[in-house]
Parts: C-alpha cells; sequence; structure tokens
C-alpha cells in the first residue's frame, strides 16, 4: 500500500479511481477546489482513517509527503472549460507545474490525465500516439487542448531534466454513473434530456463520432500505467466508435422509444471523429476495455435515474 | 509618442526594435534578464533620458506604467532554449502571463513575438495563419514551441475574456547585425566558421529550406502590427526561400570560396521546410520585406567582422 494523492479527486473519473486505490487499502489524499466537482462522490470515505479531503486549488503550491500522484484536477466537460478559459489554461500550466514541482522534491510518481483533445481535429484515425494532432492554438478550445498540451511537454522537460518519474495518459471520451446533470457533455445531456421527457440535441448533423469508455474501465487503465515501467504517452479509451446519432437512439431505447430528436448548430473547433488506437495499451498494459456501452449506459441510467429522485 | 516596453529589448530583434522606437522619440522601457541578450546591443542608448534599462525576469510580475508593449523576452535559439527547458516554458508561460496581467491593469496594447515554429515541422507550403501545424507536444523543441503556442492561447482568451488589446505577430527566421557569435543558428555559425577559416557544417543533407528576414524589415513589421487594428496571428517573414546549402555557398562567395562544407547529423524534430506566406502582412500592414539576402548578408558579415575585431 501507498501514500497516493489524487488532484481532482471529487470529480467524476478521480472519484471512481479514489473508490479502487481504498479498497486496494492505499492511504488516499483528495485534492480539490470543487469547481466541477463535489464532496458527494467520495462521501462514503469521508471520516475513513485511511481517507483525507484537502480543499486545494492546484494552481497554487502543495506540500505533502506521497509515494504517487494522479493528477487529474481540470474541469473536463467544454462547458466548463469554456466558463473560464483562463482559469483552465492556469489550471493545466500552473497546477502542472505545482505537482512537478511536488513530485521532484519528494520523488513520487506522476500521472498525468491527458487528453484526446491534444489530437484536436484528427486527420489521423484511429489517433496513434505518435500523432502530433490538429489544433487550433487561438480557438475557444485551446484553453483545454493546449494546455492540456503545455502540461504534457512540462511533464516531459521535468522527466528529462530532473529525472522526475512521470506517466501520461491521454484519455478518450469517458461516461457512466456520477457524471454531472450538467456538464454539458453528451452522454448526460442525452440522459438528462430523455428522463425530463424532452427531445434529445444533436449538435450538427449527428455523424461526428466518439469512442465512449465505461469509467470504471479506465480508472482500471490508469492504475495499470501508474504502476507499470512505461511512461507514455498512451492512448486510453474505448476503440469502438459510435456516431452522435447512434448514441441518442440508444438512450431513447432504453428510456423512452417515443423521445424525438432535435438538430441544433454544430459549436466551432467541434472535431468530427475521433478513436483511440490501443495496441500500445493492449500491448504495454495489458489492457482493454471489458464493458460493452450497451450494458455501461444502463448503469448510467440508472444512476441518473436514482440520482434525480434523492434530488427532485 | 508613447511609453512603451520591450521585454527582451537587449536581445537581436528587440534592440533593433528599440532603435526605431528611440529614434521616433518614444519613452522607452527595456526590461531583460540578459539570458540570451546583453546591454552591448542598447549601449547606444543607455543615458539617454528616454531611454530605461530594467534587469527583470518577466517570469515574475512587473509593475509599470506603460501604453505598449513588446512582449520579445525568450531565447530563440534551439541551443538557447534547450539548456534549460523548463525555465523556456516558464519564460513563455509565466513570462506572458505577467505581461497580460499588466496589459489588463494599464490597459496598454501587448504584442506577442510568437514564431513561425507553431507550424512545427509543416505539411502545408506555404504556411498560411489558418494552418494549426505539426508540433511534437512531447519533444525536445517542445519547450518552445509548445511555449509559444500556449502563449498566443493566453493572449487570445485575455483578449475574449478581459478585451486586452493583443497583437500576435508569428515572426519566421530572422538574421542580421547583432545576431550573437554563439547563438547556435545556422546564419551566425556560417559566418563564425567562415570568419575563422573553418569549414561550414551543414546540418543533414543541407536541402531542408528557410527563408531569411533581414531583421530591419522585422522590426519595421513588428511597428506596423502594433499600430494597426488587426489582432492577428499574422506572420511576419520574407518568403523566398533558400536551402541550407544555397545559404553555405553564399557565406561561402561573401568571406572565402575556398571554405570546405561538412556534412553532420540532422537534430531530431528539425523542420525540412518553412516559408511564410504573408497575403495577410502585404494587405493588412502595407508590409513587405525590402532587403535581398545577398545584402542582409554583406551587412551582417560585416557586423561580424568588426565585432570579432574588436573583442578578439
Ligand atoms: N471525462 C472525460 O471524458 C475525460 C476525457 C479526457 C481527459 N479527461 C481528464 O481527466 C481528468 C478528470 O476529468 P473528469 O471527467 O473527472 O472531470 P471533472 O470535472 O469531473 O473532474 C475534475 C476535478 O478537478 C477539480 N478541479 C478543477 N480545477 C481545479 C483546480 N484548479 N484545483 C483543484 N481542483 C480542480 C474539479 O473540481 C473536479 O473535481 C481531467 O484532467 C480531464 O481533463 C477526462
Ligand atoms: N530570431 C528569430 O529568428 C526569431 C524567430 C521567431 C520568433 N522569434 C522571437 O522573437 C523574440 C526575440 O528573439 P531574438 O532572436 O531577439 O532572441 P534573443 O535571444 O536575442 O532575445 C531574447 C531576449 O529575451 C531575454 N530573455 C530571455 N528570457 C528572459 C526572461 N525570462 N526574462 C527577461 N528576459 C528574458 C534575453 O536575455 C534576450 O535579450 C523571441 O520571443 C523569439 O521567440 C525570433
Ligand atoms: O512540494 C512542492 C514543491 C514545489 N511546489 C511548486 O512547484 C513549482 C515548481 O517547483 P520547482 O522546484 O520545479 O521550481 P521553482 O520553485 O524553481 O520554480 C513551484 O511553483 C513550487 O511552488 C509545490 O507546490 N510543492
Ligand atoms: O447535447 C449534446 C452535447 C454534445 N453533442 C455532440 O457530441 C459530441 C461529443 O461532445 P462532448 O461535449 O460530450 O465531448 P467532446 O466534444 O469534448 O468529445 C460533440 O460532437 C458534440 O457536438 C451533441 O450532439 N449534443
Ligand atoms: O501590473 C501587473 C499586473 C499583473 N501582473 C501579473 O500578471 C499575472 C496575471 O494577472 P491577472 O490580474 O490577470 O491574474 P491574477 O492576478 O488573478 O492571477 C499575475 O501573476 C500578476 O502578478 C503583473 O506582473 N503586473
Ligand atoms: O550550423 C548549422 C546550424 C543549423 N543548420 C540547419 O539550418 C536550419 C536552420 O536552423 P536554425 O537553428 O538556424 O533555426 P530553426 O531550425 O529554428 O529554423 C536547420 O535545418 C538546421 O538543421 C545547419 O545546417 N548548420
Amino acid at each position: 500500500t501507498k501514500r497516493v494523492l489524487v488532484t481532482g479527486g471529487a470529480g467524476f473519473i478521480g472519484s471512481h479511481l479514489i473508490d479502487i486505490l481504498m479498497q486496494n487499502g492505499n492511504d488516499v489524499i483528495c485534492a480539490d477546489s470543487y469547481f466541477s466537482g463535489s464532496k458527494e462522490n467520495v462521501a462514503k470515505w469521508i471520516g475513513h482513517p485511511k481517507f483525507e479531503l484537502m480543499r486545494h486549488d492546484v494552481t497554487q503550491p502543495l506540500l505533502v509527503e506521497v509515494d504517487q500522484i494522479y493528477h487529474l484536477a481540470c474541469p473536463a466537460s467544454p462547458v466548463h472549460y469554456q466558463h473560464n478559459a483562463i482559469k483552465t489554461l492556469k489550471t493545466n500550466v500552473l497546477g502542472t507545474l505545482n505537482v512537478l514541482g511536488l513530485a521532484k522534491r519528494t520523488g513520487a510518481r506522476l500521472l498525468l490525465s491527458s487528453t484526446s483533445e491534444v489530437y484536436g481535429d484528427p486527420e489521423v484515425h484511429p489517433q496513434v500516439e505518435e500523432y502530433n494532432g490538429n489544433v487550433n492554438c487561438v480557438g475557444r478550445r485551446s484553453c483545454y487542448d493546449e494546455g492540456k498540451r503545455c502540461a504534457e511537454a512540462l511533464c516531459m522537460d521535468y522527466h528529462r531534466q530532473h529525472h522526475v518519474d512521470i506517466r501520461i495518459a491521454r484519455i478518450f471520451n469517458t461516461y457512466g454513473p456520477r457524471m454531472f446533470f450538467h456538464d454539458g457533455r453528451v452522454v448526460s445531456n442525452f440522459i438528462v434530456q430523455a428522463l425530463r421527457g424532452e427531445s434529445l440535441p444533436i449538435y450538427g448533423d449527428g455523424l461526428q463520432t466518439r469512442s465512449f469508455c465505461y469509467v470504471e474501465d479506465l480508472a482500471r487503465g490508469l492504475l495499470l500505467l501508474m504502476n507499470c515501467d512505461y511512461i507514455g504517452p498512451i492512448n486510453i479509451g474505448n476503440p469502438v466508435e459510435f456516431t452522435i446519432k447512434e448514441l441518442a437512439e440508444k438512450v431513447r431505447a432504453k428510456v423512452n422509444p417515443k423521445l424525438k430528436i432535435e438538430y441544433r448548430q454544430m459549436p466551432k473547433d467541434d472535431p468530427k471523429r475521433r478513436q483511440p488506437e490501443i495496441t500500445k495499451a493492449r500491448k504495454i498494459l495489458g489492457w482493454e476495455p471489458r464493458v460493452h456501452l450497451d450494458e455501461g449506459l444502463q448503469r448510467t441510467v440508472d444512476d441518473f435515474k436514482s440520482r434525480a429522485q434523492a434530488n427532485p
């Protein structure tokens, strides 16, 4: 067992990761500013002697003594990260600088949760780790995309210059229980609208694709990466592609087949396609996703239903 | 006349810019850490009542009252910027954040000196401003390339979010008097070797191309951009392409036709080609380069000769 810091641990992915880390008997510190996360996500561990909750903004220095750092702090949905673009860039850059300083001082191993958005609107399918990406560095998404690219660059430089022990995971679209209702992302939008009996909003023609990874699969992948010898960057995601329209139809079928679909304008710089090439994850981590979209969507719908009933 | 701050003003480009600003009667503050620049470059203005020299590192906050900021502070040659990659990233990101904070507080207009390196190893020729680039975000050049991309993203976000008045110039390879002898860039390397009577080192086969802009042309372009209404990003550079081999032959012809050429290994991530598309600069700024490579090289060789005699 280890002393583990999870920044952004009160968020969607972080809280699932903390569940596994706690179940494995580790000492866990969750550092979060609650900008897009919530204490409810880790409520079951509050009071546990091996769990500590810290209100902390990663743009500020942090002094703790740990063996491993999962650096997840960063709003992940466009609605959240565009709300205050400068803050998003600061979180990515200053936040990553601070945890790298921490890792350098303590000798801790640091895993950066990067993103498929470093590939931007990709012109290579599926995306291999060697692909340099197609990111508009002055667009509205750049606070996130460039922020993460810069965070990766910082990690590599601390690794080369100070031998900081790093891991870089490029996470693709993830979904599952504890996604926020109003997080603005496609899975949560569709389920929330469906449960309300309202029509499902598709941006553009709905033929853009995404590949959706169930959150427990993803968290398992991050653990494997942290505890292996490969520094990355490595893609972690589900390679099975669906169009946004197919996703809408699946949600409709599960919740209420009578729902309508409503077509809206496509946001700017919205990638048309995204699919991870996961050969590296398969070979190096021995990882691949296990939960099919039908199964995962069902669990997510059930979770949204029970949360909607608890907080009507 | 205006109160003008030039960060990196003791550097190669900055010092030429200061010459024009001073000749035009402005109040000029030069803020520099002398990491890659030198007081000698601005020696002729020291003591002038409208000139102030500040020893300042832009990664630290700066409180001055000005109307315009030319933000040039950043080592520009691979040798310098890879010497301490973390520092280069900090200079680009924290440095730009600080001058943006300054511009926000004072209402000053800020011009960022970005670079053609935001296009990385381009797959589009010539490079238009809309091209998203081909940058390896985890490579050895990423401290510079990603640092500048992130600096552009920060400028755009301060512009959108706080209405900071910004200008983004993407500068292509520039040469001329006051380039440092040991700056590691191709023009200075060739001239230094040639004056010593040693062979000219070509990396790779020498068929990679660059387009070289004479520094006075470049500085004039930056002034035009600062004082026009277009925020950019806008390419400023000379569109006439030369291979590195052609450059070597020109230097040889000017200094000593008997010199040998020596082929060496190509550095990693070295762009094969680079050429600005300058339609925007022509139309919007009414700018184009005036000094031909033959003329500019001659002035540069003369400058290198006289400096070599002064500091033997
Ligand atoms: N969910 C996805 O599909 C996805 C895809 C790619 C990458 N990622 C990355 O995974 C990580 C976690 O994403 P998520 O989906 O759980 O998002 P989330 O918004 O649910 O979680 C992020 C957490 O970070 C916290 N946070 C934000 N800014 C902070 C700051 N300055 N200081 C401290 N805490 C801060 C938030 O409060 C939240 O709890 C993020 O880094 C994200 O970029 C997620
Ligand atoms: N020379 C070129 O071909 C070229 C091409 C593209 C972009 N640029 C950009 O133009 C700008 C000027 O380039 P240059 O060729 O004059 O380089 P230079 O190295 O001669 O000048 C940079 C100046 O910035 C100063 N500096 C560096 N880090 C600093 C810090 N942290 N705080 C304060 N000062 C600092 C240096 O001491 C130096 O005087 C740079 O931003 C560079 O990225 C130059
Ligand atoms: O335990 C630590 C050690 C460092 N840092 C921060 O990490 C950053 C980078 O630290 P580093 O030592 O690499 O650089 P420096 O302090 O020289 O900027 C700095 O802002 C520190 O405040 C931190 O938050 N916790
Ligand atoms: O209510 C929604 C939300 C999103 N999308 C689309 O679904 C895709 C995934 O969007 P999301 O914001 O979930 O993630 P990202 O674009 O970051 O992958 C994008 O093409 C969106 O335009 C949609 O059609 N309806
Ligand atoms: O005159 C000023 C005003 C601000 N800043 C710095 O600019 C950065 C960004 O300032 P801003 O006000 O945008 O952000 P905040 O202070 O909220 O981080 C901060 O680090 C400030 O220290 C500066 O150097 N000079
Ligand atoms: O002594 C030298 C220095 C550079 N180069 C090559 O010249 C080109 C321009 O290099 P420089 O470092 O001047 O600028 P940048 O690569 O940033 O454009 C590159 O292809 C280098 O590999 C060379 O052949 N000999």
